[in-house]
């Protein structure tokens, strides 16, 4: 059982910044060559998931980490407020509509684990159906690496409460960073306990594994996440396919 | 548990054809109305699926019940063989992709259940993964029932042996359904029992139940599927919403 409060939002005080800095850079190359060989082999696909507080940074990590990778084997979606449409159907529909295909990564900001946070936290859908969506969830995950080999890493971007403060405050000080600002994230940082404790049923509950990924320092989330995934898909040992000869 | 030979393919012998036909004038029109509201309400989505061995009347089904339906509430899906895009997805993606959403009602001629019939009778896939999708069109159906009020009915399009022969026949002999005729239907008729088999482990399997309608007589097809809808769908009690104000 995961307690988030027991686990540092920081990087381990032995790493030094500037090495880990340095092998970021060679993991995000190195990521983009296994993409090319996903690509190639087409046998698996990738979903990564990026899901936390505002002000946790999923928005750099996804620019960052895959900054070595071709835009035409990657797809990105940002989970906003549900459109019309996509409030006229289950809570998966959007989500399972946009899973990415066999050869391909596709990237989730925010994700189907917002209709088990904030759906909960301000109490629009009852307990019962949490625990109705959480079943589906876990159904749905396991369908996507059954039945399309699709590998799915799912970061949970830790960030320390005063933390938040700072990067909610930059936004706000800073010109170029204006357009992130939304009055509306400081009313949800007022329930910072009751979204903790939603991300830890989520995160306990599921059936495929969390990586609980620090974040205040920005550059210990890039490469957590970059090495996360690295070392995981050397693992799938994709090879350049042979030249066609029919 | 279902044992489809024990189940008579035929209208049972007390009805006569000529009033169930008359019955299924109204059932048809009522269904219309039926529609009319279900679209004015939003609150319900039905779907339909028809699943049934060749000529075993899913299209006729499809046309003589909705008749009485709007095209503007319907969605219709025949689902074929996949493509290369949907191969390259799980099984259930182009299926979700689709589902209804509240207000409307969705058809699928044919569904997710071929994966798990004709893939299995041509042993595509092996028993493990056809235990998997069990799983997964379970967890499926159950979160289109309860995350968007989804009403599902599924009809076992039950047909004997010797009336698929006629249907395959006549294919064969009237012009103008020469369009409708496919050699590989006869191939595929040479695995009767091994489908029979298949479509018993999928009937007894779902957790949302089947209706087993006997179509030899197509009269009394396009009689039972009407007045299964009819009857649930007059349940929900559903009304005209009252005029807007504001």
């Amino acid at each position: 059982m995961i307690k988030l409060s027991n686990i540092s939002t920081r990087a381990p005080e032995h790493l030094k910044e500037k090495e880990v800095r340095q092998e970021t850079e060679e993991l995000v190359d190195r990521l983009g060559d296994l993409q090319q060989r996903m690509c190639a082999e087409k046998k698996h696909a990738v979903l990564v998931v990026l899901q936390g507080m505002d002000g946790s940074g999923k928005d750099g990590a996804a620019h960052k980490v895959f900054d070595g990778c071709h835009i035409t084997g990657i797809t990105y979606h940002a989970f906003k407020k549900p459109t019309e449409e996509e409030f006229a159907h289950d809570f998966l529909w959007r989500v399972h509509k946009v899973a990415p295909e066999k050869g391909m990564i596709g990237i989730f900001n925010r994700s189907h684990y917002e209709d088990i946070l904030i759906q909960r936290v301000h109490k629009w859908i009852d307990e019962k159906r949490v625990e109705q969506r959480m079943k589906a969830i876990n159904a749905f995950e396991e369908l996507l690496a059954f039945d399309n080999s699709t590998h799915i890493f799912k970061f949970y971007m830790h960030i320390s409460y005063d933390e938040q403060e700072k990067q909610l405050l930059q936004r706000m000080r800073e010109p170029e960073k204006f357009w992130k600002h939304n009055p509306g994230d400081w009313e949800e940082r007022k329930l910072w306990d009751q979204y903790m404790t939603a991300y830890e049923y989520a995160i306990n509950k599921s059936s495929i594994p969390w990586y609980i990924c620090p974040v205040d320092q920005r550059w210990y989330r890039d490469y957590f996440i970059a090495k996360t995934l690295v070392d995981a898909l050397e693992k799938l040992h994709m090879q350049m396919p042979p030249l066609a000869t029919k």
